[in-house]
């Protein structure tokens, strides 16, 4: 194996106007974890939100929706440790305290805040340990990159690592910048786990605007992750704009540029999250290209995305084309096999619906000696295209899995 | 863990005027292994087929998509160990080569043979060593249930045991009978595997009946098993009908009694194949109930198949109801999940929205005691029920798949 993941984590661009905390306050029993992060802004701020589709959404995902887009956001709170999923209506109870709690702690106003939870689920929120943590966390706000690495360490479930990530935005304004942390890696433990993302900038945007260019952003990164294939029911992004930086609006040329930076950010959050997955060894990196649709390629990335055949077969550094194209084939997209081409780390493995003679044990190392295992497959059909990132399926994420228990 | 999948096999029904055999002819390196098999029809026999959807199909898959439905076919032979898939028109060739030999060897036509084959894909077919094998076994043909169970180990891949169900069929015509052979087990070794059936019945169908009829018992029962979702270039099940035990044409009431019998075998085939599923320790039945349409119990009943959350659950014998719930959430089936009652093993994990308090330990002890797992959700929509079969998920599948080697 060649390198590991390493934290997302860079010369830390922080737009100005936030003060973030992460503390412990024993939702986790382990007292060396922050368990609550808050993230304040100096004044009512832009925010926009997108949200797993599971019918079974979490309290604080019913929350948020409730509340996004909106111009009038002031703190995110976050806790890991509990998911305060399917708690019925004492979850909602829950989730809107925690929000008051926050806003009384930070002097804002109740429905100013959003709230974010992930964890164990079927369990009621341990309220009075939020409610310490809240008060704890408020007293420790900062600006530096010490209290933003607190904060993503606070929203840390099974993460081996913080997931952080900035840009400064000097191309579209002085001292502008965007920031992003999220979780992932586990899609599970314990219980079942979830990957949350918040992105912060200076800049100013109106709540339709950041909403579309969100939305935009996670359907091409965000949503083009699969660990397993299994979709939380706590699964949230958000976005929030707080026009420190610059009172204007963005021009159009502007707000292409901060797509293109949000795109980024979100590639690099979203790409750590498979690279931290349970017992993972590969990020595997599928290409679709040449579909009819975007619809098309999504379906046919996710397909091969999510085959333990084809995981382990990387795991196991093997070129195993079959696995792959076969894959492909059952997606449920039309295509003809005869115009198919399979790239595995840049070698041709497959093509005029036949294996292409190569050196497969250069492939292998290919495989062995890389973190990152690119697949690239061209179906000649059009211009559609997508990236997924998956990681390999190892007997360690068994072991994991298996052994937690409820 | 408590007991083992066992060989589908009992006093064994066989109907009249077939013939088998399987032999080692050198496909598979193993001497002591068969690696190819004939079914020999006394007389033209109706045949009908249902096939992958895969659209890398195998050339035996395309052969007999065009030779089915049929009144002629009298011979069905089959090899082990090469796949004949992604062979391009060599592959064809093979195959119709294949059919010809048999036929000369059996005397009948070559339009009346159907090929199958299982193993590795993307290599020709060593043609000399199936002309043997064919030699061979037509050498060897018989009628007992030593030559039937010859012919059932002839399709093995990586499978722990050979798969036969019989029924007599004496509630119809005296001395008719129902069997049926298949293969699974392995989703994958060498490379991937695939699931063949042969059905075969001394009854008289004409062609359309015996499409049909095999078409839907495939629908609720072969199509209703999934090891890890990856479906085959070569799947394929086909019904045979002779006529021997009885020239005159089914009445109503016959043909829904035969319908019956044929589900009957097909279902105990496609239950044996994910309990032989490859590392499985336990075989789980996941039924859904109270939907609105079939669409609908099947999505959501192979979205919880397909969980490598819920898998796993139950490798460690955990009662998830967190994984089984929020999996049937993304199934992409709208429904209220207050409505939503979860069974494990009989006991209620879940419902209203919240998990149910239950004796965990019980339930985790039942899950550990047994080699059946009972998952069973219902939805109170409406009455389309669907049951599906699967297995679990253990490093003992990594280690087989990570480890083959193209």
């Amino acid at each position: 194996m060649g390198d590991y993941p390493e934290p997302v984590e860079t010369r830390h661009s922080i737009p100005q106007g936030f003060r973030f905390a992460g503390v412990h306050c024993g939702v986790k029993r382990n007292p060396n974890k922050q368990d609550l992060s808050l993230i304040v802004a100096d004044r009512p701020s832009v925010a926009a939100g997108v949200y797993t589709a599971n019918l079974f959404s979490a309290a604080p995902v019913q929350l948020d929706r409730e509340r996004t887009p909106s111009r009038d956001i002031r703190i995110v709170v976050a806790n890991s440790g509990n998911a305060n999923a399917c708690t019925g209506d004492r979850g909602l109870e829950d989730a809107r305290q925690m929000a008051a709690l926050a806003a009384k702690a930070c002097g804002a106003r109740d429905t100013q805040v959003l709230v974010l939870s992930t964890g164990i689920i079927g369990e009621p929120l341990p309220m009075e340990r939020i409610q310490r943590g809240i008060e704890l966390a408020s007293a420790e706000l900062g600006r530096d990159a010490e209290h933003v690495i607190e904060a993503a360490r606070g929203i840390m479930t099974t993460d081996s690592s913080h997931k952080l990530f900035s840009r400064g935005l000097e191309d579209i304004f002085p001292n502008a910048a965007l920031l992003g942390l999220a979780k992932g890696a586990a899609m599970i433990g314990p219980r079942m786990a979830t990957m949350l993302g918040v992105l912060l900038t200076d800049v100013t945007l109106d709540p339709t605007e950041a909403q579309d260019l969100l939305s935009q952003a996670v359907e091409r990164t965000f949503n083009c992750i699969s660990v397993e294939g299994h979709m939380s029911t706590n699964d949230t992004v958000l976005l929030l704009a707080n026009g420190e930086a610059a009172a204007s609006p963005l021009s159009q040329t502007q707000r292409m540029a901060f797509a293109q930076n949000l795109e980024i950010v979100c590639e690099e959050l979203a790409r750590a999250i498979p690279s931290d997955g349970e017992g993972a060894t590969h990020l595997i990196v599928v290409s679709v290209r040449g579909c009819k649709t975007d619809a098309d390629a999504r379906r046919i990335a996710e397909t091969v995305s999510n085959s333990p055949l084809v995981k382990t077969a990387i795991t196991g550094a093997d070129p195993n084309w079959g696995r792959i194209v076969s894959a492909a084939g059952y997606a449920g997209v039309p295509f003809d096999v005869n115009q198919v081409t399979l790239d595995l780390n840049g070698y041709r493995l497959f093509q005029a619906g036949a294996p292409v003679r190569c050196d497969s044990h250069a492939v292998s190392h290919s495989i062995r000696d890389q973190f990152e295992t690119r697949i690239d497959l061209d179906f000649s059909q059009g211009d559609a295209s997508i990236r997924f990132w998956t990681s390999d399926l190892t007997a360690e994420y068994i072991r994991l899995n298996a052994d937690y228990h409820t």
